[in-house]
């Protein structure tokens, strides 16, 4: 088993030297900047790790593990302008960089590309890749749409909220892993069993970012925090802290959710103070525990040593833990 | 050989029963509209009469004929946000009648169903269908870049004019052609031939439109009239009336290009003027003509009887007259 470093050193070196196409140069450059501002490069790395257990070559799924990456940094690109996010891991974001109709169109051309790393592997696999690629994709935009949905709805419940990162976040981490199985010629128990794992990893990871949102360091994290506080996302702190909220303090929730003008520094900190009040960091960290409990019962289920595995639960172990 | 007609109606029953999920509505209601309004089918239709040409089964390219109509009504729907346009084929636009997120993100599942669709031919054609399709996909995307890049540029010439376009709209007519000769099992050679001849056919059907902008009928073209005018679009008559006017003439050209605060009805009809006055009409009619006999020259030289190909002949024919 190769380590999540060296199989991170194969997916950076393959991204760093993608040929892509000069011109037109705002087509192009944008997709350029945003694969190279980098990320943790977890969807690709998990492909090849995920591979690696039922493959001595993981490289053999480094093209669906780009495929992968591109169509994440897409989803990005394009949910940064419906977001109107204006940093995205410490840098501006490509619309704000540049403008909409470039951040639209080099977003099409990467959801293009992706398809065409997806060609590159192996005739064998794939079909059964392409499958779970484009459905997974597709889940992905239903995931977006829920999500925006749920801005001008107050009535969301945990249940939908969860359904809708386990559709925008999670499915995909969920096909990182169960490409990486198909591409190594895992038996169909195995794939589905990664990606359950993957699946619940990527609940697990959504909850922790919601989190990070709120307590995080607005450095580490690469984003502003208390975004999703000023924007009214409903998060599952926010949802728990409307079903959990009881007199004065569900009105002080409502004032600042329904205040039309509002300092962000105050409502960050009062919506915070709340969370802290109703014990809404406890609530969550216990689900998101829950989730990776659920994916070590998956992974510990594969027909693979428990050996082979350990690198990968070390590096979830590692990601539980992260601060950004 | 089955007729334009007949193949039609495949096409229309076809997208009139296409299973899409329902949830979220948001997501997928707009698809199911942009491809009920209609169009001309002109793309999914000839990738059937060009499998029809060498196969008695044009009904197995149908599928690829339905993902390459539902390609391009998703470049449609991003199109319209970007150039701003509120109506399309008579009516409001997805981001006029939604919005822009929802018009980005639906655009963007299209996209992907597009490849869905694709994944339902045989594996025997897949790869290679696969390969023209995501070739063509990003030319598209880079000849919208360019025609968005020209829209800044004054020094924009005939040869780059005409490099965009085969870029944005040809090359996805070339591409309907030669899917559809894949499919029917036809020579490379006249995969090729089709190719080039559904290049020089779109090339003409974009002159045809550029004219329809200014000489055509509200109504029957689908949009408003004179949009290329008051956008300052560096259309063929544009850019021709830029090398060929004089003194005055050019004065008055670009006193109506670069005024800020106008009257459209008055632009549109002054430019008109000047187009009328210079030949502009005339000019783009001939070199609208050229490329329909280029045309007429690559499909002549097919391997398959000029009897066979006389479906396809006429239809163009009648594409030609089209004021609409």
């Amino acid at each position: 088993m190769q380590s999540f470093k060296q199989l991170l050193d194969i997916v950076e070196t393959e991204i760093k030297n993608l040929n892509y196409e000069i011109e037109p140069t705002r087509l192009y450059e944008p997709i350029k900047y945003i694969l190279s501002i980098g990320g943790k490069r977890v969807r690709p790395v998990f492909t090849l790790m995920a591979c690696n257990l039922f493959s001595d070559q993981p490289e053999k799924a480094l093209q669906a593990a780009i495929a992968l990456e591109t169509f994440h940094n897409f989803t990005l690109l394009h949910d940064d302008i419906m977001d109107n996010a204006s940093i995205r891991r410490n840098q501006p974001t490509v619309h704000t960089k540049w403008n909409n109709n470039i951040a639209i169109l080099s977003g099409d051309a990467m959801c293009i590309k992706a398809y065409e790393h997806l060609a590159n592997i192996d005739a064998k696999h794939f079909k059964p890749v392409f499958e779970v690629f484009t459905k997974t994709a597709l889940m992905v935009c239903e995931g977006q749409q829920l999500d925006m949905d749920f801005e001008s709805r107050k009535d969301v419940t945990i249940e939908e909220y969860l359904r809708m990162i386990e559709l925008k976040t999670s499915v995909l981490i969920a096909a990182c892993f169960k490409t990486g199985a198909i591409i190594g010629d895992a038996s169909e128990k195995d794939a589905d069993l990664l990606y359950e794992f993957g699946k619940n990893i990527g609940l697990a990871f959504q909850l922790q970012d919601d989190l990070l949102d709120v307590y995080g360091d607005s450095h580490t994290f690469g984003k502003n925090i208390g975004g999703d506080i000023i924007g009214n996302k409903k998060t599952f702190l926010l949802i728990s802290a409307l079903n959990l909220a009881k007199g004065e303090t569900l009105e002080k929730l409502h004032f600042f959710i329904n205040a039309k003008h509002f300092n962000p520094a105050e409502k960050i900190k009062n919506i915070t103070e709340i969370y802290n009040q109703l014990g809404i960091r406890k609530l969550s960290e216990k689900q998101m525990k829950n989730y990776f409990e659920q994916a070590f019962i998956f992974i510990g289920r594969l027909s693979v040593s428990l050996e082979k595995t350990k690198e990968i639960r070390q590096e979830i172990e590692k990601l539980k833990n992260r601060i950004s």
